[in-house]
């Protein structure tokens, strides 16, 4: 083995293949950049036959992941099979083994990352994970390092494509959701099986990894209230737009008046004349709003090889020039790097239930079309201290059903599900109302 | 003196009391993540009278700015005044007394930038200036670090709230320019002399920063081709809109084809379904296309007194951590931070000059409205090689001259610049045509 840094890759599919492809192609940049040479020593993947984009030694190869975990000349591995186990359990064993880590595992980030943060920062090596969360925009970065010195307050925005990719489509193509989603699926920007994308799991994920970051508060996936894109139609989509909004599948995590954390995953209705409604495709966009620093938007491809492969070369080049930077061991005995800034107390409280939201809502009811219909509906409302911002009533079926859209002004959760409840049990429902929220921007 | 890291700030006006603000406000989240306390040493003003948002204690105050240069007792010196001298000379001056420095000043970095940088090197200490572009967007932390492993090959933007503010302003409030910048200045968005931000100067030394670090060339100040916004009428902005296009004011540098290096300031018709389009009032964006990252977007307050010390404050504590990081030398006896990235020779060729520019153009012409003037202005364009995209003809004003808007397909610069001449010379014109290019979006 070459003197310089040994990488280890665990999971050779898309990503892994456009790893191995920019750290050859961007080979006397990265190298030039991480100060050092950085080496492909070992790959490991339970299924070497399959065609691949690139060509690799076969010598390089393997199907046993441990061998690369407990190879002492690997410096870093770097793994892309994701889920809990058995990237867990590698992951865990490459840090005891002092390997720093390189990881894309939102799932795992989420469930067990503080864990996993305490483990390398007491054998002295780095776990990184940019690559997690929006790909190659550096959302992680900018949380530890640019922002240092705010407090952030709220940060929500575009974490999935898949599903950012289907509302764009309902919208600009005038789609149903079914139709959108065998649309991507076709382009291959969704799995056969969707449910972690459009039912909000992966863009929950996300959230609680950004959360726990800004917040420095260990906020986990189980924290997260999640609602998925599925009963949106593209009806919503048309009566969003006429009251100056676009929908929008948002992760929020924010400090509230009484500093408590808000964590939801959610569709939204995004006002838009805001920069995240202009976010379209599949491309993600995240909104930070800190004291001093205002609010900002990074936005650029949140997932793919490219955009990927990008955030985990970066933390490659990184973790080497942490390497290679001599130095004598810190009081702790730990040699810290810029990426894992201390966390202070901020003392947030837990976090907030849903029920006790208070944010604009948006319903879509499906009514009987008669006299005194609107009377008993508004007043419910009205009982439960929701009230009415604006509404639309247009179109008539042909069963003699209307449809009803509501926005209201701020107004409670639980309120709000205490109302519905109690105007479907009316019997002038066709089907159960569609409630979203709506984006407020201070 | 206390234990700690002692700064010193020159220049105490708008953003020196914003700083002062911040690190006492934040004290707490400042020095656990700066790993030290951070202590205001000395603050030196030529003027220690004016009123000021702060409360600072007069012991603290001088007007003596060499006095903080030369105290051993203070590690950073953070320069707020502007302009290359006296600023040159107190930094030059601070790095040889082995101060890092952080600064504000683009004017400085747009023209001796390298060279400083290489100073601090030797000198083994850090010379930051992510508040210079964007404010407290980490565009330059993120070129440095999130994106080492890219090869970028264009970054463009708008980087100069003032003239966005303007031109959002005409085109929301169907304002002409005098009347929006009036109305800019009265909100204290455009200085009483407005030329450095209109007339493209303030755009100019930061896509000069931006160019130079994201093509890791040394691009000057003098390299860039300048036009500002002054002759924009509030008519272009409608034939834009009609066109779909918005205009902006945009400091753009890329590689083009044959590796050139293109570095321009001028208003660009930007395509209205870009997020740039979106970028509205006093906000910066900053766009930047790279392998394999794709295309981004950082959006932020571009200026300001939080944002500007959010990135003072945040350059201050990843200072201060280098500094406390224990290390030994490195072989050159330099302890490098991730901020300074090698560069390596790219061999990207020369600045390109304008002449050879290739991009589709915009033309307002004013011409006589009667038979035969179309056909003689389009065969001069047809003769120069530029090919009309789209063309409205509407305006008729009473002296019987009519307003003509021409988009080109992709033309050449010199070539335009020739058939405009050609078609002044005719004498059909009321008045010198106006020239715009488009920015086209890959």
């Amino acid at each position: 083995m070459k003197k310089g840094i040994n990488i280890g890759i665990i999971g050779f599919g898309n990503i892994g293949t456009a790893v191995v492809h920019y750290l050859r192609e961007n080979t006397t940049l990265i190298n030039t950049r991480a100060g050092t040479e950085i080496q492909i020593a070992k790959i490991a993947d339970i299924d070497l036959e399959r065609p691949r984009d690139v060509k690799v030694e076969p010598s390089l190869l393997t199907t046993d992941a441990e061998s690369l975990i407990n190879d002492p000349s690997i410096h870093i591995i770097i793994e892309l099979i994701g889920g809990i186990e058995p990237a867990r359990t590698y992951i865990e064993s490459a840090i005891r083994n002092k390997k720093s880590v390189v990881t894309a595992n939102k799932a795992l980030m989420a469930e067990c990352g503080a864990e996993l943060l305490a483990l390398a920062r007491s054998n002295n090596v780095q776990l990184r994970f940019e690559a997690s969360v929006g790909a190659g925009i550096p959302i992680i970065r900018s949380i530890q390092q640019a922002l240092a010195a705010n407090y952030i307050t709220a940060i929500y925005g575009i974490l999935n494509g898949t599903s950012n990719y289907i509302l764009t489509a309902m919208a600009q193509e005038k789609k149903e959701f079914s139709e959108a989603l065998a649309d991507a699926q076709a382009r291959g920007y969704a799995e056969p099986d969707p449910s972690f994308d459009v039912e909000g799991i992966d863009t929950a994920h996300k959230i609680a990894i950004l959360g726990s970051l800004a917040f420095k508060q260990d906020i986990k996936f189980s924290d997260v209230h999640i609602e998925g894109i599925t009963q949106i139609e593209h009806t919503d989509i048309l009566y969003a737009a006429e009251l100056g909004y676009t929908i929008k599948l948002l992760g929020l995590a924010r400090i509230d008046d009484q500093q408590n954390v808000e964590v939801f995953t959610h569709p939204s209705l995004v006002p838009q004349d805001s920069l995240l409604a202009a976010v379209n495709g599949v491309y993600n966009g995240v909104m930070i709003e800190g004291t001093p620093v205002g609010r900002q938007l990074y936005y650029g491809e949140g997932a793919g090889k490219g955009s990927t492969a990008s955030a985990i070369l970066s933390d490659v080049i990184s973790i080497a020039r942490w390497m290679t930077t001599p130095s004598v061991a810190t009081e702790k005995g730990v040699h810290i790097s810029e990426e894992e800034l201390p966390s202070i107390p901020v003392g947030y409280k837990k976090v907030k239930p849903i029920d006790e939201l208070e944010v604009p809502y948006y319903f879509r009811f499906s009514v009987i079309d008669r006299p005194g219909t609107m009377a008993r509906l508004s007043k419910i409302l009205g009982d439960n201290d929701i009230s009415i911002a604006s509404m639309i009533q247009k179109t008539i079926n042909p069963m003699n059903y209307a449809t009803l859209i509501i926005v209201t002004h701020r107004a409670n959760e639980s309120a709000v599900r205490k109302a519905v409840n109690e105007i479907t049990a009316l019997d002038i429902c066709e089907k159960p109302p569609l409630i979203l929220r709506v984006l407020e921007l201070t």
